[in-house]
């Protein structure tokens, strides 16, 4: 008898993850028609706004010239030799340093990483925090979500656990929720104040959890946050923690977008870790990070790491176990995580490029928000929160009864409806709200602040978006 | 409260992976003392025969040039052009194709893995087998266990639903049967024959399992075999498919070691995949391969594939989902399963060092498997299996009542006994029969044929063993 879906695991069957979901494939079979002469299209290309993918086709934000150096010389180490005339004296000396080190990148390491790459990790977060940081309590990981779905995994024993989310979140959480078998315990987002966290309606979700017979397990907190942009501020974040330890909640902080501040020099990033530390807490902490997002978007590559502070060595071992499984993360990450924590200082060769570079893309990623958020907030029927952080603008949509009949009609969402007309209409490929949750009647969408050109694709959507209100006008 | 580990998920746990436990923690806390002038440990260095990891630190396999001078220009592909004098012609064509087909690899690519890498390993696939491949159903992943973890995952409903797995068998299936709360089905591979399967005893397996109300829904073969490397005859495949067919069971073919073949000029590895289109038989097969091992031995890049055949097109879609949640498997890892599926041919400049290189590797895999399995079978109290394939040889001892006592009396498995006597005499590192598996009262360990020196190292074994057996005769 041939398998079919009744055969397999039900919790998989009701994972989604909207990213990569309808949206994206539909953009994907555009832009394979693309190419055909005669394709018929209203656009000549994709404009990739749905996903924080820095590096993609068609937004090519330019690599780290630095940290491409050392990946380079440690896949091929003759070239530190054959090739000294080619790369600057910090990135051979680096890469010489690292192959010394690790040997041959094509071994596995140690499963939680490189021990000298996790020293190094764990210097940057004591320089960034304040506060020491062993790196036996540091997991180099293949991106941000491996760690995320491990620990969800571990929290959740039973189907009457649950996991505090931020909704709007990123639907990596409610995907690993729902194959772990987890429930995923939402606390809204203040939209009218900038997306703003209130600690007291998470301790409300907890007790409303709790009142329904859920054992609220753990408390996701994204920061700077996806799809909102928003910034922690230090008094909420110390709130935060005494909701976390009141509950004995697990804090899981995915603070993957630190690095991403549109105004840096007014905003302070103040890291979970750092505030516990000064709390003297004891509540236990999880804090990821990764080298997909900040202005490195080496996204491909699949590095990242997370650091337990306040987990019992048993439960260290427990992970250390679970990693081991997996055998080790992939050696370019690891060595991707290492450019990140040790890029060039000033006085080395490589520090001026590596400021220059560095300093584009923080501005290129401000400008574009700011000039998409003020274009935006004009239109009728739309209104967004000028993100301060992160890579995305979560705009509101306001859409009319007749415009959410037609898409109930069509079988979608109403915003998806939205999402999908404008994809239809100029190849602008977002993420309906829907898949990040909001409120109920509630709509929008995530934009992402990669794609170049932006006049003149925020010119698109403006025109669509006239066109299908004024379709759909009640 | 502080968490505990009884806060946490029972089935992880449960999890075991004997490949990097025990032995391996006290093998690398031994390697850190060695470090010390005045280390008083009786060995100079570690001898890693627990792993299948080439390219380790002390055994130092080589990587394939051609696919490091790849990986190095498209890590940094202002190089093609800066350092065309310091590659061969066909690896800066190759790095130039990848790097138009694949655009920047710091970017995300498709969740199944680049289209143009899928394609070409379509295309290795239909060359080695005579049957056209689908690159739609090739998945590319982080190496071929989170593919196969996946699959389990997928694959188990409830804690009745099991799979069936060789004893011995590699760790990996266990240990993901337990995070996912399924059962292992063991099915035991008759030593006395070389590690034969016998279709037979999997279908009484089957039974067995039915009468005692788990529901089979997958057979793993590994072939060539882990820990055994014991090679499957044509025939016994297609009986191990009937088998499948009748019970309507997911093939989960490993296949890892498919290129580690020790007497190539008479050996012929045949793939599921061949022998299930030869039939014409419509079950279900997973089929995994991976970079990390074979001659390329690349374990630290992560790099692997599997292919689905006979599965409907919704299975398939929610594996894509599934793995979009992780993004996609590391670019590093995926243009190394380029290099694997594409290597240079006659007539390209790195053909012959290519070569060269392979088969020394081969030659070395081959010879030492010979003489340690020689070696072993002299032995007193110890036979081997001379293994036809694969990485590993897996020597049964024959404890006496007095060592099985003393290893209880410690606390320990008789044979984990031995090896950590043999680790703390000797400096070499293997794993301990009862982390693969094996029958009641029967012990055995895990020996790797990646170390050089085998003869300085198989004379210290030789003479811990005669030293052990004299201690413990009964």
């Amino acid at each position: 008898m041939p398998l079919s879906l009744s055969d397999l695991n039900p919790a998989l069957l009701k994972v989604e993850y909207a990213v990569r979901g309808e949206l994206a494939i539909k953009a994907e079979a555009y832009r394979e028609r693309l190419q055909e002469p005669n394709h018929g299209l209203p656009f000549d290309r994709i404009i990739t706004a749905n996903i924080g993918n820095p590096q993609a086709k068609g937004l090519d934000q330019k690599p780290i010239t630095f940290s491409r150096q050392v990946a380079a010389l440690t896949e091929y180490p003759p070239l530190i030799e054959l090739g000294r005339d080619l790369f600057p004296a910090d990135a051979l000396a680096r890469a010489k340093e690292l192959c010394a080190e690790i040997g041959s990148i094509g071994a596995y390491s140690h499963s939680q990483g490189v021990p000298f790459i996790r020293r190094n990790v764990a210097k940057f977060i004591q320089e960034r925090d304040g506060y020491p940081s062993d790196y036996n309590n540091i997991f180099l990981t293949t991106g941000a979500s491996e760690g995320v779905s491990l620990l969800i995994n571990m929290l959740i024993t039973g189907p009457k656990d649950g996991i505090l989310i931020p909704i709007p979140q990123y639907p990596l959480y409610t995907a690993a929720l729902a194959q772990y078998s987890g429930v995923p315990i939402p606390y809204f987002l203040d939209e009218s104040a900038g997306w703003l966290t209130r600690p007291d309606d998470v301790e409300n979700a907890v007790q409303k959890a709790i009142a329904e017979g859920v054992k609220p397990k753990g408390l996701v907190v994204i920061n700077p946050g996806n799809p909102t942009g928003s910034l922690l501020k230090e008094d909420a974040i110390r709130r935060l923690i005494q909701v976390a330890e009141k509950y004995s909640l697990v804090l899981l902080a995915d603070e993957v977008y630190q690095d991403n501040l549109h105004r840096r020099d007014t905003q302070k990033f103040y890291s979970f870790k750092k505030i516990v530390s000064d709390l003297q807490s004891s509540v236990s902490l999880v804090s990821f990070h990764s080298i997909s997002k900040g202005v490195t978007g080496e996204c491909g590559r699949r590095g990242g790491y997370f650091e337990t502070h306040n987990l019992s060595p048993e439960i260290n071992a427990l992970i250390y176990k679970m990693r081991s499984v997996t055998l080790c993360p992939p050696l370019a990450g690891q060595i991707g995580v290492d450019s990140l924590v040790r890029p060039p200082r000033p006085g080395d060769e490589s520090y001026e490029l590596w400021k220059k570079e560095t300093d584009e893309i923080h501005q290129a990623l401000a400008s574009r928000t700011r000039i998409m958020a003020e274009r935006l907030n004009q239109l009728e029927g739309a209104t967004c929160v000028d993100s301060p952080g992160a890579l995305y603008l979560f705009p509101r949509i306001y859409l009319s009864d007749k415009a959410c009949k037609a898409a109930r009609a069509a079988g979608k969402e109403p915003d998806t409806f939205y999402s999908l007309a404008l994809l239809d209409a100029t190849g602008i490929c977002t993420v309906s709200g829907s898949g990040f949750g909001q409120k109920e009647g509630e709509f929008h969408y995530r934009l992402t602040c990669l794609c170049e050109g932006v006049d003149d694709y925020v010119g698109k959507l403006e025109k669509f978006h006239k066109t299908f209100m004024a379709k759909y006008a009640d």
